[in-house]
């Protein structure tokens, strides 16, 4: 087992009852320990670790291929890039990626994103890559592992080691690093202005103070938890950078509570899923405060309509417009539709979370799963 | 209503039950007639219909856009363009394409896939596109419509008026423009020789033929899904083009009997739907003979060694190879894998089709859905 860099004797549990509550609560200070790594507080500027540089101007296309919820992270990233670095991002799962025969551009930057760096599919995408000639990068936790050594840049996440087999703070600290790393691109591509990149940076420096801040929703999680545990199924909904948080919270219950969980774009709630919608389906909307709001709130009457039962999770301002219609609500602070994906991790962690103590689940080790998939 | 081209009086149930099923055996003609518009089987060639041209030679990309069940029949398109004309594709979420700033490049063609022509996300999708100075062209069934009248070019598929809310001919003749399409880019970007074009062509003649012996199935699909209709949720798994298949059968049985099934890539399973797996959700592997046929059942076996019940859906060289792991095995006749896709779509169809009938669900008019979704 490869060590983690800048953690030493952190795995015992502490106080709580589960590695994976432990790791939910220690964001603060894990998403602050990755932000760190590529944001300079003092003159509001991102950079990647190490002296390391990736030419970003120059590639014409960003490949992010991960597995399980690393590629989650990565589809939150092609949404920033492309709205903040003008940069077009294909995100592709491992597995498919590399027998696909995909087309591929020439200058183009390859990035994998993988906890443990150990992950069987992902790294034969990454030699893939190599053999093509692609410049390759990785978003990688455990950076004595495989694929750090064999990438041009490893960009790092400060996570420390995560022992829960469903990922937490891995999660948040890729999109953290992932994040940087877009206001990086955007910079170099000349699409972020100086002003830009301090706005931006300025945004993600409040993230750990945030994420305390939503950790607080934890007793009313709880009691809606005990409710939800008698759910068979449960439906995710989200628009824009939230789909995925969505298809990221569906994955965690489905991995501890073994409930059949599922996340979907919002806008193709029309096309299929809203079938399912009874009195016995819940609905979980995520929806903060952005310019995709109302048309969210809009899905969430049309599943209330079916008798859904909806569980909103917005800010102070998307309560308000959800008004009475929500079965419950968890109300998360307001922030910039820009960090919003890393700080929504927050709430569908903690409610996967209390699902699955609730059904008696053996939360750090489900069922099935193991931490990494080193074999295809 | 518009009226669609080449149909005349064929709206009524004839002697089926269900507008569905009409429409599901009405697949060997609508598939010939759509292959017949793009492919000429005197001289193995294929073009666009009507004498239309797309200069495929000069795109540096393919951006396709659709909701629902169009969008599966755009993520199959994917794989044909990459391998057979490699071509790049990116396939949206028309509600999502629309509202995430996506970052093109101005040389892409942009296709939407849609059977009404009227839905209001691709609309906006297309409207979008124009604005920003791409080809754009749809794969529509009404040709008549908005998207029809607003595109560049017209792909049409010849499907014939679909009366069924759960699309399953005009998602088959989608998929065979798509197909015919791909080898037309192939040709023109000379990754396919006139032999090649002339082998591919000939496939997609025979897909006719190949979903007539497909339909055969039907009596043992009946009695499959008599002990599959109690299922509370089920799992469907595919790779490579069976992925957006393995989708497609999923949406298909939750639009119609109100079952929980969700498509995955097999490949993923042990990233977490594998802690679903126990007796009680079954689990549809789609595994034609291809180069991916072994990884697929070795995911096949995972799921078998966690008691978890499987429909196996392959040829007879497929069957042999499950052995006896599978619960049932359902037998489609061999096919080349570029057709595959288009094959395959017969036995989800069947199935879904035979699950609702079990569950007495209103098959043609399922709950809250609408044939074509022309609000957002």
């Amino acid at each position: 087992i490869d060590t983690v860099q800048g953690v030493a004797d952190v795995v015992d549990k502490g106080n709580y009852r589960h590695f994976m509550l432990k790791e939910i609560f220690e964001q603060p200070e894990s998403t602050a320990r990755t932000i760190g790594a590529y944001v300079n507080a003092l003159n509001q500027t991102a950079a990647l670790p190490n002296g390391q540089t990736l030419d970003f101007a120059a590639f014409d296309r960003v490949y992010i291929v991960a597995c399980g919820t690393a590629y989650y992270a990565g589809c939150v990233a092609k949404y920033w890039f492309e709205k903040y670095a003008k940069l077009p991002v294909e995100t592709d799962i491992a597995s498919e990626f590399r027998y696909r025969d995909p087309a591929l551009t020439k200058n183009a930057l390859a990035i994998f994103v993988t906890q443990s760096g150990e992950t069987a599919d992902t790294l034969a995408a990454l030699r893939y890559c190599k053999e093509y000639g692609l410049t390759t990068a990785a978003v990688v936790n455990v950076q004595t592992s495989t694929i750090a050594r064999e990438v041009d840049a490893v960009l790092p996440t400060l996570a420390g080691a995560e022992v829960g087999v469903a990922s937490t703070k891995a999660f948040t600290a890729q999109l953290c690093s992932l994040a940087s790393i877009a206001i990086i691109a955007g910079r170099a591509r000349k699409v972020l202005s100086k002003k830009d990149e301090a706005r931006l940076t300025d945004q993600l420096m409040q993230i750990p103070g945030l994420i305390t801040q939503a950790l607080k929703i934890e007793d009313a999680t709880k009691e809606i938890a005990v409710d939800l545990s008698s759910a068979r199924d449960v439906l995710y909904l989200g628009r824009g950078t939230m789909f995925p948080i969505a298809m990221e919270g569906a994955l965690k219950l489905k991995e501890i509570s073994y409930i059949h969980a599922e996340g979907y774009a919002a806008g193709e709630l029309k096309h299929g899923p809203i079938a399912l919608i009874d009195e016995h389906t819940p609905v979980v909307m995520i929806a903060p405060t952005d310019h995709l709001l109302e048309k969210t709130i809009s899905n969430m009457q049309e599943v209330a309509a079916r008798h859904g039962k909806v569980l909103l999770i917005s800010d102070e301002n998307g309560a308000k417009t959800g008004a009475d219609t929500p079965w419950q609500t968890l109300i998360a602070p307001a922030c910039d539709p820009f960090i919003s994906p890393i700080l929504y991790s927050v709430p569908i962690q903690l409610l996967a979370y209390y699902i699955a103590v609730e059904k008696g689940t053996d939360v750090d080790q489900p069922r099935n799963l193991a931490k990494s998939v080193t074999v295809e």
